[in-house]
């Protein structure tokens, strides 16, 4: 990658081939956030010939696609994986010099592992069949299972997760692949690079798996109102989505006047309640937990803690001192992109005008690229609860709000004001001391959130079967999905289909009688791996 | 019941207390179709303080329902349906009176069972907890399942089952308050009565439970621009609805725009593809069973077949004849409403103006009350395919269109054509002599519809765990989620929670280790009763 970016503009990988942008609206590069340089090649922003290509392809291969043997899918998630992994150094190198996130740490020894195993996860469901829910009826007659939409389904990307999320090889590409549709993937344009090079191993696995080449389609960028006709296209199947509630909203509103169901996962601030009894338990411990967290990614986590509510009194008072010192001691933070840098210094002052005051701010220059201070806040739950909708913006960075609570009731009533959050933690001593805050609470905020946490913090994010990331609106548009955690949320891109009186052989190998397969299906009820027996006709 | 209703308006089932509407926007009567005379009591139209008293009750009683013991639940639905049962006679009376079914056989015969059915399916739904996907992965300390919204339900009813999907007693209903949240029950004005004595026994049987009172909420009838605005309040937590696509679209972006997930059965033509094999096996039962299946409800099915696609040729035409003597030796059938007859006759002329020709029609006068004449309409499928989208409009009553087609490819070509439906049916014969026909059919009708039937007709609605009740946009708002059928249509109205590393003694007991319920549960990705042994900490 040269300082200045050669002329040509970088292929696009429509319709199985990297071909030229044609008519691109435009063209950019990416940045190093460390200095503010633009870096590597010119990427194209496309316009509505590429997008019309890419979903006329995409159509057909999904129609393709729906009907193929799901060993192929699996392999080709499989074969996906392997190539992450044998790409690994380079793919490191190009997302640190993108995103700035630490290479060793985070994108070698987290991010990286965290989405092959996240591919590998979506290949064991697609051979288990377990996204699939299959039902039979036997006296009714009727079978039913979850299936491919047989349509595209249209991906955004963040900026924040280059690997896990990437809009290419995170969880709604291999969720909507593993449910046998096509992906138009939209990339994040802060790291272009990274997602071309994940789409040309997407597109040499796909090759390998002689999946239709057109299931795996990657644009860099659209402009915005491209964006919002293409997620009113009804040739699209689903849509996901990962990003600021802004853009959330308006893509959303596109997609449902057209009926297409978009998942987006947009805003949350992750309440933190921290009880008196594990401050005065574990206050110091606290503090450097809550720091921690607070500065993962530079404060760049769906899951970021944005608001920590602790109580008035000694041990609460201590806490705050222990971690304003932390804050105060940190130093400027980079962040993805100019734009990351004048949101949160521009919700910044939301809250300061909203009340809230500055407790800590990281000394030192804020120096070049794009950098924010880590910044405590400050506001009392009485304050906040008078203008909690304010006060709960998102501020995508680190600037943490601590809200001090004189009371159980004050901690409730907070929780209470909390609009739809992906996760609420609370802190409890191990001595049952807190044993009644945690009911009141908890019984509030559980209503509140997608995922309850005892005694964690919200960062850390599992794929796991039992995982929900996402919540209640406008955490994300629909409470009842997860965008993490095989099989869940592969059923976002999923249809709901049911044979009635429809002869063994004409049934899906899932349904047939014999179960083929050895799969769990819910027979009658109950769950089981056996053969059905049909009553004679 | 008085020709000429009593003065006073009746009263309306708000916050645990029948009570006189406030500042109602104004009232109506029902009719009796039969002779389009006015009958019974004067009902208001609710306005903005009726709405907002519903809506601050539900909210209340919602959080009280979230945490309630879920066998109180499982009782109120017991209860309900068994004081349906005792009060059968009058129900059916005044159903037969507002909507003219028939009885005997529908009411009392199909109908009135089918309700109490699913009711205390739905109770065995909320005792065995199948509708909860509880999820573990001790792993990752992980845990979740499907849990109440914590939010009111609301529910629009259809006109075209009384009890069934009845706004206060229907599957809607029954699924709201089994995942445990109220419901604001939106009933449609053209059965009041039928409405107001199911509400009566649902209040009695919710007194009986000692459920919230506000649990169980009636309004008769809204204006429709009240109606968009209760969508749009998000202090609800779903909506269900049955109706017609005009407004289902209307309120659903209402809903859409406070990100409100609004569960909508709009509308379907329901093809049913009758193959040559078939038709020369047994052309003549086929043509009585579909002319039954035609006139069921006087057409007014959800799942009434509009289209019957039927290949040229001695069989073909044959069938097609032996139908149009049966439409011709119809008699005008009775039809809910005057807008019901004025829609359907204004859809017919949309059919024939884009090229329909009229096959056969009832003959004999349509004499007085609403009423429609049977007709069936005929169309080449080359004509079909170029205008297919003003040649699929439903038309809600006894006027179906039948689709001639050349060849195979052609009625290929139909299905391709086709919208989103809730069902699809093929017709084939028994000697195999159509299995060829049935796969390149079936497999582009299965991505257009919920339900794929063999050799029968889609009128059929069983309430199975199999059952999708539901299809792709606009047949259905979400086609991952079904309307009708236990523990699934539960579903909707169900939010996902996951627990995150929390102590056993403060999981729901649906969750614990020890599985005290004994209940199915998906631990480590495989169905069990079992109990869990947590590895030492």
């Amino acid at each position: 990658m040269g300082d200045n970016g050669d002329d040509a503009l970088q292929p696009i990988l429509i319709a199985g081939d990297w071909r030229a942008a044609r008519k691109p609206e435009g063209d950019f590069r990416a940045s190093n956030p460390t200095t503010g340089a633009l870096i590597g090649q010119r990427f194209p922003i496309s316009g509505a010939d590429d997008i019309e290509a890419a979903i006329a392809a995409a159509v057909d291969a999904s129609a393709a696609l729906s009907t193929m043997d799901p060993e192929l899918i699996a392999t080709f998630l499989e074969r996906y994986a392997d190539g992450i992994e044998a790409a690994a150094e380079q793919l490191v190198a190009i997302a640190h010099s993108e995103t700035a996130l630490p290479a060793p740490t985070r994108l070698a020894g987290n991010e990286l592992p965290r989405t092959t195993g996240q591919l590998r996860q979506a290949a064991a469901a697609v051979l288990s069949r377990a996204w699939t829910n299959p039902v039979v009826d036997t006296k009714a007659g009727l079978r039913s299972h979850l299936a491919s939409l047989g349509k595209p389904v249209l991906v955004f990307g963040p900026n924040n997760f280059p690997f896990a999320f990437n809009a290419i090889a995170g969880s709604d590409f291999a969720s909507a692949i593993a449910a046998r549709n096509a992906v138009i993937a939209k990339a994040h344009p802060s790291h272009p690079a990274t997602s071309q090079l994940l789409a040309q191993i997407a597109h040499q696995a796909a090759r390998d798996a002689r999946l239709p080449l057109a299931s795996v389609q990657l644009l860099y960028d659209i402009p915005p109102t491209l964006g919002a006709k293409l997620c009113a296209d009804r040739r699209l199947g689903a849509i996901g989505f990962t990003g600021s509630r802004k853009a959330g909203l308006a893509l959303k509103a596109a997609a449902d006047s057209a009926g297409i169901a978009m998942y987006a996962e947009m805003s949350s601030v992750n309440p933190v309640f921290l009880l008196d009894g594990a401050l005065r338990e574990r206050g110091d411990a606290l503090a450097d937990e809550v720091f921690g967290s607070c500065m993962l990614g530079s404060g760049q986590f769906c899951t970021n803690p944005g608001l920590l509510i602790v109580p008035h009194g000694t041990a609460g008072d201590a806490f705050v001192a222990s971690l304003s010192e932390h804050f105060s001691a940190g130093s400027a933070a980079t962040v993805f992109s100019a734009g990351v840098q004048r949101d949160a210094d521009a919700n910044l002052d939301v809250l300061r005008m909203a009340g809230a005051n500055v407790l800590a701010c990281a000394s030192g220059g804020i120096g070049e690229g794009f950098r924010v201070a880590p910044t405590l806040l400050g506001i009392e739950a009485s304050d906040f609860i008078d203008d909690s909708e304010r006060l709960q913006i998102e501020v995508f960075g680190p600037v943490n709000l601590v809200i001090r609570a004189d009371n159980l009731d004050q901690m409730i009533g907070v929780a209470r004001a909390l609009e739809g959050n992906l996760t609420g933690s609370i802190f409890t001593a191990s001595d049952g001391s807190d044993d009644a805050s945690w009911q009141a609470i908890g019984s509030v905020l559980r209503n509140k959130v997608g995922r309850l946490i005892q005694n964690r913090m919200p960062t850390g994010v599992a794929v796991s079967s039992a995982m929900q990331h996402g919540g209640p609106f406008p955490a994300s548009s629909h409470s009842g999905f997860t965008s993490v955690g095989m099989p869940a949320s592969i059923r976002r891109f999923a249809t709901l289909q049911s044979y009635d009186q429809v002869s063994d052989a004409r049934l899906p190998k899932e349904l047939r009688d014999a179960n083929p397969l050895g799969i769990q299906r819910c027979v009658d009820g109950e769950w089981t791996r056996n053969a059905i027996k049909r009553p004679p006709a």
